[in-house]
């Protein structure tokens, strides 16, 4: 039997346990022309809560009572595809089943000789791009800019920051554990860092590390603690908005201090985006990342969970800060 | 003697008379390479509101009991100054004084017969360039797009409804009286205009008449109106950040939705400038308006209050909206 993880019903607030349930099903057989798959590493990030909900968004909302979907690394265990054959690693946006057939139409070979097989979930893959493309086509850095990540030491904002050391910018990350603060300065090379839920003034802690004023904003979390840098940004500042992740489990419209009186004061741009905005430049993203990757000038950072059980906790983990770089369910 | 105008409190929320005091000097006389200027045509506008504020701003703010400064077009009495002679008219960023002096370093000739001297503070000045860059090189409009202009019968936001008409896109306006909307729709050009005044669901209202979402919305007001607009925004969509009246008189700083989930889901950029980013394109800006008033494109639209002792009521009654088009006052 194959097992399945399914949307039992759309979380109020933040998701639980009991809003997933595990079913099983036949082990399905490839027709001609598709693949078997076999499920390796299942990528969990917190954009999947926006698609749990019903409501029109970039991508589709999932279906209640089907299977979850997110980024996989899936291995070829069977092949009517003349474009695969068995062994081959494939990336795609794949069910959380097991084992799952597929035309071969929304899937890429992945090379696990290039890069370490999970890095095409995280560094390489969409979370590196994510970094990629925000800083380097929104934020614009410049030398000696001054960069402030906010949940620095997430999967996307972790390799902000060393994007943002590879282009000679002053990276200040936020983070919420002092292990994530040591984690930022001592790995991934961010000049400082400021622990959010141990600081009283984050304005003022800002202000004391970016006395010139924030020229580069890379929001993953949105809230208070954005409210705090904009009161720091400088002139002609780039917000790179990336995430939200303060705010993904309100039911109602958040509210909070309003930010066009700042933008007009400081000729600042603020861009939303996902990454599928640069689809068409993605083969060259993942050549940079993964260039930096085997230069070492970026590092490859993952809170790897074992268990195909444990994917719905993993996804749920995301909202407490359990992980430390991509979070990643290896079955 | 020579009358002057004074800043003469901070304002508290809403500018009153009693910020502003009247007082006397002696008529200035100019010395060797300077002009004596008379006032002719004063511009007031909702950013000098940010000036009379103690912050720091783009610009510097006006000092207590010295005279308040903007736009204006002034006539040339006396010369000592070759580049000047009797009988010109110059436009510059002067003092609210009936008579001054200047070196003639921060003022420009106007030509009365390009366009009417009062447009020289209006649709070819500062107003008109900030409609221009903020809709051109911000917004960015391509053919069929639909532009939502709030203050739309407002200075800036009457020349960018008709800059979007050039620009073959679909226009709405917003503003406050039945008496601009048909202003909007019978003079300017605006295919619909939304009096929110009188309107019970503004996001209704925006979705009914842009039932594909807002691509460009050119904000002058902030605040609610804007709430609304956000709620229709379309994928992609450019927001021009130009002005927010509505809360320009606030003292402590105004909460509203937060908008970062908005931006990321639908890729939309927010860009806030003043029209001072543009200085090294005005001479461009300036030509291409003055075409378009000389060919009838853009229509040039005023409230002139007369009188030099009316220049500070001209002032408090735009925060009630009591203009269309530029207010000015001659003097």
């Amino acid at each position: 039997m194959n097992k399945v993880i399914v949307l039992n019903n759309r979380p109020e607030g933040r998701p639980e346990d009991s809003d997933f349930k595990f079913t099983e099903e036949e082990k399905p057989k490839p027709q001609n022309g598709e693949v078997l798959l076999k499920t390796k590493y299942v990528s969990v990030d917190p954009y999947l809560r926006g698609r749990m909900r019903d409501q029109k968004s970039y991508i589709e909302p999932f279906k209640l009572h089907e299977p979850l979907v997110s980024g996989i690394i899936a291995e070829v265990v069977e092949s009517k595809n003349d474009d695969f054959k068995e062994g081959d690693f494939v990336n795609g946006m794949l069910a959380w089943k097991e084992f799952q057939t597929n035309n071969g139409k929304n899937i890429q070979k992945v090379d696990p000789d290039q890069a370490p097989l999970s890095a095409y979930l995280g560094a390489v893959g969409m979370t590196g791009l994510t970094a990629y493309f925000g800083l380097t086509h929104i934020g614009k850095p410049k030398k000696g800019d001054t960069i402030v990540v906010s949940g620095a030491a997430g999967a996307v904002g972790s390799i902000v920051g060393q994007i943002g050391k590879i282009n000679d910018c002053r990276v200040i990350g936020i983070a919420g554990t002092d292990e994530k603060i040591a984690l930022l300065k001592e790995e991934f090379g961010f000049d400082e860092g400021i622990n959010y839920k141990t600081t009283d003034n984050m304005q003022e802690a800002i202000s004391n590390l970016a006395p010139d004023g924030v020229d580069i904003y890379f929001d993953n979390v949105g809230g208070e603690i954005s409210d705090a840098v904009l009161q720091n940004i400088a002139r002609g500042a780039r917000v790179v908005v990336c995430g939200a992740i303060s705010v993904y489990n309100n039911e109602k419209m958040p509210v909070g201090p309003r930010v066009t009186p700042i933008l007009i004061k400081n000729s600042v741009l603020m861009q939303g985006f996902t990454v599928g905005d640069f689809q068409s430049e993605f083969n060259n993203g993942m050549k940079q990342l993964a260039t930096w990757l085997q230069e070492d000038k970026i590092m490859h950072k993952e809170t790897i969970v074992k268990g195909f059980e444990n994917i719905p906790q993993a996804f749920i983990d995301l909202f407490d800060g359990k992980n430390s770089g991509k979070m990643i369910v290896e079955v």
